[in-house]
């Protein structure tokens, strides 16, 4: 007879909720996005499901209408009456007995509506953040549900009183943080790394790109070296749930005298702009 | 009103089976095992359980007794009645809202009995497998839940009649294969990378390691590089549900002629052995 225990509980096997036999479970086999709405709209829906897409291909996830997982998305948010949501949805392979290579799966959507956190305290003062080494896999461009290192260097960033992990490479560089893109401004240039596989395409990272000229910055893509990043005028980072929040200590060192910049809070006014 | 949608079902997210929101699904932030039991006995809990308890405080998993682990894996396996079974059993960080730094959350157990898939034949014949890139994340020597790279790297594999895929570093170097370890026979010396933080710690391979003497095999625990391992006397994987496995073609050359070799039958034989 095949058993399950769950908890100190002894089950038969075909018994227990298939949501145990879900290989997002068993491998973390599955990719995942989040959004939110500001004030009853669902802020840039498209460019998630094009992220999404990819992402099922890139995984070898097969046979899924976008169609239909944006019909289901607008279905939950309507249903939802919450104004300022996040949304967070994913597929997985599927569920059945543990095989990697398991073929004839039936692919698991799963979505999650719930309030925004209350961030604006921290986008008006500004967070903390720490670095920490960027021990991912080599396929960060995958919005996977792998996702073990970004958990640990958060955990660990909220041990030292920081709000965010800011993931450093083998060669002193800076990729993302552990779950935003990451900013720098010197003088009137805004610099981020460039797209590679060690970094997501951060949907928020892409408005950023667009709205930088009309606060009267530049633009360099190009890997922020920690030692640099110190001595930014201004950093930020974005993220869809929370937008720009501004960085004012990083790694225990005052950044723009410990208060949102000046850049960045244009720039957070030109998001406002794209939101309403 | 907090809305979760699962498939094409809309319900009230309070309402839903906690699995739903389990840590292990949203970033595969749990740890696991894997062992076998042979004729009605559980082989080598105790080494698997030192694994599990390096695993879980690798992974800041707290206030798991492992005397209690080690009694639930015991009486489910006593209830199954299965003589050759496979235990596979994993802690997750918890349930709740998904948030990357959770505190309090209470640690969740699942434990599956199943029989053994029968791999007499493979044994017997051999395996093919092939070689990927090793795109996992930088501690494989946590036995995490993050397993895309190992799944994607096995279905390729699979894709190309192979049973294994084998992972290879940046250097073209051997780490070790999707689901198991990977050794190399050249004359008399047994050949199998050093473990590092991209190996895990296989049980098999500490068995095998204390068995080569007794077939008259020296030892070398040294990376392989690619173009070694196909011009190798033999080759074998080593994974606790099939213990030795000798492999007969490697990305499409024959090994040892196409069947297993002299000192890997040896090995299988002394193996035998053990879990007697």
């Amino acid at each position: 007879m095949q058993i399950a225990m769950i908890g100190d509980k002894l089950v038969e096997a075909e018994r227990i909720d298939s949501a145990y036999l879900d290989y997002g479970m068993f491998f973390g086999d599955g990719v995942y996005e989040v959004l939110r709405s500001y004030d009853g709209r669902v802020f840039a829906l498209e460019e998630h499901l094009a992220r999404f897409k990819r992402s099922l291909k890139e995984v070898d996830i097969n046979g899924i209408d976008i169609n239909i997982i944006r019909d289901r998305i607008v279905r939950a948010y309507q249903k939802s009456q919450i104004a300022n949501a996040k949304i967070y949805f994913h597929i997985t392979r599927g569920a059945g007995p543990r095989d990697h290579a398991a073929q004839g799966l039936e692919p698991r959507f799963l979505l999650l509506v719930t309030k925004i956190e209350d961030w604006r305290e921290q986008k008006n003062k500004g967070i903390s953040v720490m670095t920490a080494a960027d021990t991912r896999w080599k396929r960060c461009d995958i919005k996977s549900l792998n996702l073990l290192p970004n958990v640990l260097a958060r955990r660990k960033a909220q041990k030292r009183g920081c709000q965010e992990a800011i993931f450093v490479d083998e060669n002193g560089c800076i990729t993302e943080g552990a779950s935003s893109a990451f900013f720098a401004i010197f003088a009137n240039v805004l610099q981020t790394a460039p797209l590679t596989a060690n970094i997501l395409p951060s949907i928020t990272r892409q408005f950023v790109l667009e709205i930088y000229k009309n606060v009267g910055l530049d633009v360099l893509e190009k890997q922020i070296r920690v030692q640099d990043a110190t001595k930014a005028d201004e950093l930020f980072i974005a993220v869809s749930s929370k937008d720009i929040v501004p960085v004012v200590k990083f790694n225990e060192i005052d950044i723009s005298g410990g208060r949102p910049g000046k850049y960045t809070k244009l720039l957070m006014k030109e998001f406002e702009k794209l939101v309403k």
